[in-house]
């Protein structure tokens, strides 16, 4: 291993160079127009994989952008890492406010700044650079690895369902690595083991057959408005605990373990407080901060509206009102089950007068991978040794829905080691990617090859 | 009077190419390319005032829509009646959804079809018809009449109010008279003698300075939407009563002999929800729908609006909520102090973690004009011997604010002596005014000076 991290030390100027070439390719899979600069960056990955040592590289197409899939299965023994990666990125809009070019990648302050620098294509890189030192120094890889990289993410991941389903055998693996999530702060090296799931519903409520006069019709007719606001207010009780019967009774519970680690995380409330601009926080009673945000769940107004929004006033007694609700859901709860408790206490809190549809958008099962997997704690490992710090087991509170294709199609955990910073914008202008983490995340990643396949093997 | 009822009688047809005439102008005060046609019009109404025999006729200039002002001062000991009405109308969009043009008035089924039929140049000119049928066959009025016609009233009648100010000597009078309400059914001439008040309310509750990932943020920031929900669902309790302290403390009971008078209208509350397609009405326990939108006050939401209202799901964290709320108000409220009342109660009721601004839009009082003033029984006596039914005394759940100009300007009250039919599509596509209302309209005009003239002088 240490003649691969020299390799790879060797190398850092060339890395960043790589990288500067990945991110000038404009990938933005949602933009119709770029779609052959889409095909250009899948025909990139494709020749880098072949040139890194893979002996399989193949551009699949699909009904949208194409998925780029290689293999190397020539470690005996030894057990198959799956990685995946995305190589389309966001559009680079509103393009007034980068300080660079957002494809032109530059150098500033021990940054690397571009669209993509960190969401995904220098994670993904990190990975490339890994597998090149380790065929490099030699000429073997210390595990079986396939990669499958989508160029979907950002708008849906839509072939890759099919992807997975249509190719579950090739794709067999005993885990899944994907690194497209952030530490927990800058010198924190972490690995994430659980997401949130959702259930996300929408409500249409209904009054009179027309907008009303509300000066001729006020005090006499339902107001949908006033009855979707009694509705909403009822999801919640003073202690911000959410009202539905039976919406926590599979919720699993924190545990002493986690309540510990969590509270030895370096989280400094009073920060996120300024950089929220709030003045105070508000959330379920009995928890903190990151406990309500990682291991309980949450319910949010998404959206709502009803009547007159403009400037100015309009005296109308509005005919419907509607809103977007979501919840954000924890191990064991169900979404489809949440979604029908949902309807039920809307169904029963709705007053006289109007009328209610309630309808789901998507949902999503909580995801917990397990910590003492072993390539979770191979990950462990090679962050420590890549990071010189003791890494952290965190969650999320949002969802990534592929680990679920990942659970369900293959039966595949999913490992989180993510080497981006909370604050490099991904989605955002001036999107960056701390240059040391770039440099870390690279022998991190040749690391958990080694670790991965001495643990197990 | 029976010689001038028959000189009324015998130029029906000639009335009605006269209302024909008037409504193809097309006098739309809020459209800037229709200002020549506005202009036009009310050149129209001076000349047709003086060809009547109004001895004083002008136009007056003002920072918008001209005025047209005349005067018949020459019944000396008879009272003065201030004639008010308008001459502009509605824009006739959507145009698409009118049978016949909405300029060129058409007859069907005894009801004549245009845009201002109504509202309210028909109304406007069943009074020019009565004066000149006194002048025809007197050639006098029963008593002096200054007439006020402004070309502002659909768009915030903004020149109204200097041009009180600054001619209240000429204005002068013992009463104002309005044709420019509707009658409560065919069949029943009406004279409305009470309008509520206002007060329009604007809600903006803010959360943190950004919208933020509900997944991320979610259980741990207060969510604006719900903050206002919570606060929108707290103004009213089971009972659909305002629960705002101290709302109720000037509200001037319901008389018995109110209540009696308003059970005996013809009043069909099940056609009532059949034509707002409700499955039953919802208001304030203790009261019936016309108690409920004519003698107490009501609060409706307008508007509300937060987050992501767009089709689909975004999972959003909105930074801001805001609402528009009205409150009618009824004889004694004061629109100021509800104002403050209003806020109060939303500041004692907004939960932790965001931040409220409430400012108040435009206030009204409530109006009533005394059943006894003299010419509201002289406009009873005259709708009786026009429509051969007894007239009923009515009252509206909306505003005029240009009755409180009169009563504050000029101390006048105002008689409210509508021919129009609820159903008469004002402001929509097919507005019409009945034909034997119009007829009935002129003489009951005609009969209304006389009765005014005899029971006063």
């Amino acid at each position: 291993m240490n003649a691969v991290i020299d390799h790879i030390e060797s190398r850092r100027e060339a890395h960043v160079e790589d990288l500067k070439t990945f991110i000038a390719i404009p990938s933005v899979s949602t933009n119709p127009e770029r779609a052959g600069d889409v095909a250009r960056c899948a025909d990139h990955c494709h020749d880098s994989l072949r040139d890194v040592g893979f002996t399989t590289v193949e551009v699949v197409k699909t009904g949208g952008h194409p998925i780029v899939y290689a293999e190397w299965l020539e470690a005996e023994g030894a057990p198959t890492v799956l990685f995946y990666g995305h190589y389309d990125v966001q559009p680079p809009d509103p393009i007034e406010l980068w300080t660079s070019p957002p494809f032109e990648a530059t150098v500033r302050d021990g940054k690397i700044y571009g669209r993509g620098s960190v969401d995904d294509k220098g994670q993904v890189l990190a990975h490339w650079k890994a597998w090149e030192a380790h065929f490099a120094v030699n000429g073997r890889l210390p595990c079986n690895v396939k990669v499958l990289l989508e160029g979907e993410e950002e708008i849906g991941s839509e072939s890759l369902e099919p992807f997975l389903v249509e190719r579950k055998t090739d794709l067999a693996a005993d885990v899944i690595l994907i690194s497209d999530s952030p530490m927990f702060a800058r010198g924190v090296p972490s690995l994430c083991y659980g997401l949130r799931g959702l259930c996300y519903m929408e409500l249409h409520v209904r009054g009179a057959n027309t907008d009303l006069h509300s000066g001729s019709f006020g005090g006499a007719v339902a107001n949908p408005a006033q009855a979707l606001a009694k509705i909403l207010a009822s999801l919640k009780d003073e202690d911000e605990r959410i009202t539905i019967d039976g919406f926590y009774d599979r919720v699993r519970p924190l545990t002493d373990e986690e309540r510990d680690e969590f509270a030895r995380l370096p989280f400094d409330e009073e920060e996120y407080k300024r950089q929220l601009d709030v003045s105070e926080l508000v959330g379920e009673a009995g928890f903190s901060t990151l406990e309500r945000t990682w291991v309980r769940p949450a319910l949010d107004i998404n959206g709502m509206i009803s009547g007159f929004t403009g400037d100015g006033a309009k005296t109308v007694l509005p005919a419907e009102a509607s809103a977007k609700v979501s919840m954000r859901l924890v191990p064991d709860q169900d979404p489809e089950e949440i979604a029908r408790l949902f309807a039920a206490h809307v169904e029963r809190v709705t007053p006289p007068g109007v009328s209610v549809k309630v309808a789901p958008h998507h949902g999503a099962r909580a995801y917990l991978a397990p910590l003492d997997h072993p390539a979770n704690q191979a990950a462990k490992r090679a962050l420590a040794a890549a990071f010189g710090a003791e890494p952290v087991f965190t969650r999320e509170g949002g969802s990534i829905p592929i680990t679920n294709s990942f659970q369900s199609t293959l039966g595949l955990t999913s490992i989180l080691m993510g080497f981006g910073l909370p604050d490099e914008n991904a989605h955002a202008p001036d999107e960056n990617l701390d240059l040391d983490n770039f440099h870390r995340g690279i022998a991190a990643a040749a690391h958990f090859y080694h670790e991965y396949a001495s643990g197990v093997g």
